[in-house]
């Protein structure tokens, strides 16, 4: 039995949450579908100070769970932990998941970005045995044991700050040639915070017994190796758009990443993205908000012309 | 004596907060500047239901607090109650306003709208006498009294449903010939609630003694007056951009919004805008915080470029 909806969203981050808020404002029969647990990357951001409404900052797992309280609230019906398989368009929309299928009148794209991985020896082998890629999830585990944080980017800053809070002894490994952030308070902190820094260095492989013990890296100017023993690995290497299941009708990437126009339509009408998976540069909370209160309202405007 | 800063943010509501935030986060000396009280139109707004974070809503003037006191929390300096009388760009941008003049290497123009007149005989006598474009401000005045609610739109029917929980009775009159609003929502509420609605009638004229006792309508279709004993009347008939002030330095405005492009820079290089005083279409706070977040980043792109 296929179930009818007028809008249906795809992923219930902050854009999917906003635009199920507004889809069902709109009085849009509205379904939000989620395969891993609401509330996307904020749910594992640790602290969130830069999304205005909250003076003293809010957990990102707190400010997530408000979110989807309200989408709730407001009357939307999110179904969690469903695999997308596939959309189709025939007449209507279709979405195939792991258990059912859907029809809608219009779709809205909000599944976010998943995190890179190293792809070096041992990475699969320890993933869940001292190999992380969530650390406010897992960081508390590492209290007074010594942690690697991979990445030089925005994300691994956060996570080293983060982990230093806890960890005896977290070091910061990145191949490129300076740590870079999105905003510049996060270096001044990380070179305020007893965070040791490694750059110009490449990780190769990851060792081990029954957990991670250590990780091998290579210096990028003299080749030479060395081996860094470790407790945890923290992976924060980059992320990158949830649009695998995109084998669908054809809709247009870019480097991964769903083409949008400024009402955030995809070329397929009727279908339509929000947030972190679209071309859309600034990744950044409240731009993600926008994007969901744009893409429901243009979903509205389409579906009324039907 | 000039005071100089980095980063100049013209307007407190919620997306020049939030360029504020961003600013002091990229470790610019960031000042915002008022000339009403902070939280723009939110801060009038009565009850706002659809900015992510508040499962049970939030008053809107107790949200522009919270986002008016994160920023300063963050480190944003905010002078309120100055008027900017212009802006120039010689080596540097300065702004000079009815007390101090500033320089800046960037400025965001983020002044919102600000309530349409009637332009009707009475209007100016009465103002403040009865007659008011602040339902949250004013509303409360009038508990077991007669209002009367001019406007068919969004804000006409907030205001209308706001007032009639407070008053006696509540109408509303509109020229056009259905009541709009931007959520379907809304009008479901409206036809459900003890607001008397009169379309297709237009207010020509405000009587009273020392305060306002009567609005004059014409019915559009047969030219009919009518006059509608009233104790109070709140103006709701639209927003305009506020740029009067925008004689400086040529930027380019659009029926009085200004032109960004997707960085939300405008003609003029150092030059930002951010908000509903931009050309963009969606008039909604989270798209005004999205904003405010990606004009302080340009704007820091920019800085770090000169």
């Amino acid at each position: 039995m296929t179930e009818e909806k007028d809008l249906i969203i795809i992923g219930a981050g902050p854009a999917g949450l906003t635009a199920g808020i507004y889809g069902v404002r709109s009085e849009l029969k509205t379904l939000v579908i989620e395969s891993k647990l609401p509330g996307g990357q904020i749910a594992t951001a640790g602290e969130v100070e830069n999304y205005p409404g909250f003076p003293e900052g809010i957990l990102g797992m707190e400010l997530a769970e408000k979110m989807k309280q309200q989408a709730e609230n407001a009357g939307v019906e999110i179904k969690s932990l469903k695999e997308v398989n596939k959309i189709e368009k025939n007449n209507k929309l279709k979405i195939h998941t792991s258990d059912e299928t859907y029809a809608a009148n219009a779709i809205i794209i909000a599944t976010g970005l998943e995190h890179r991985k190293l792809g070096i020896p041992g990475e699969k082998e320890y993933a869940g045995r001292g190999i992380s890629y969530c650390f406010t999830c897992d960081g508390p585990l590492y209290k007074g044991r010594k942690v690697v944080v991979v990445g030089g980017g925005t994300g691994a800053v956060q996570a080293a700050l983060y982990l230093s809070e806890i960890a005896e002894e977290t070091t910061m490994i990145s191949k490129s040639d300076r740590i870079r952030s999105a905003e510049t308070i996060m270096i001044t902190r990380l070179e305020k915070s007893t965070v040791k820094t490694m750059i110009k260095t490449k990780p190769i492989e990851i060792v081990g017994d029954q957990f991670v013990e250590g990780i091998k890296v290579q210096d990028i100017e003299n080749n030479q190796e060395k081996l860094i023993k470790t407790d945890g690995i923290f992976v924060e290497i980059g992320k990158k758009p949830n649009t695998k299941f995109l084998d669908g009708p054809g809709i247009k990437l870019v480097k991964g990443y769903i083409k949008v126009d400024d009402n955030l339509a995809t070329n397929i009408p009727g279908i339509y993205a929000a947030g972190d998976v679209t071309t859309n540069k600034v990744k950044q909370l409240g731009v993600a908000v926008a994007q969901g209160t744009v893409a429901a309202l243009s979903a509205y405007d389409y579906i009324k012309s039907l």
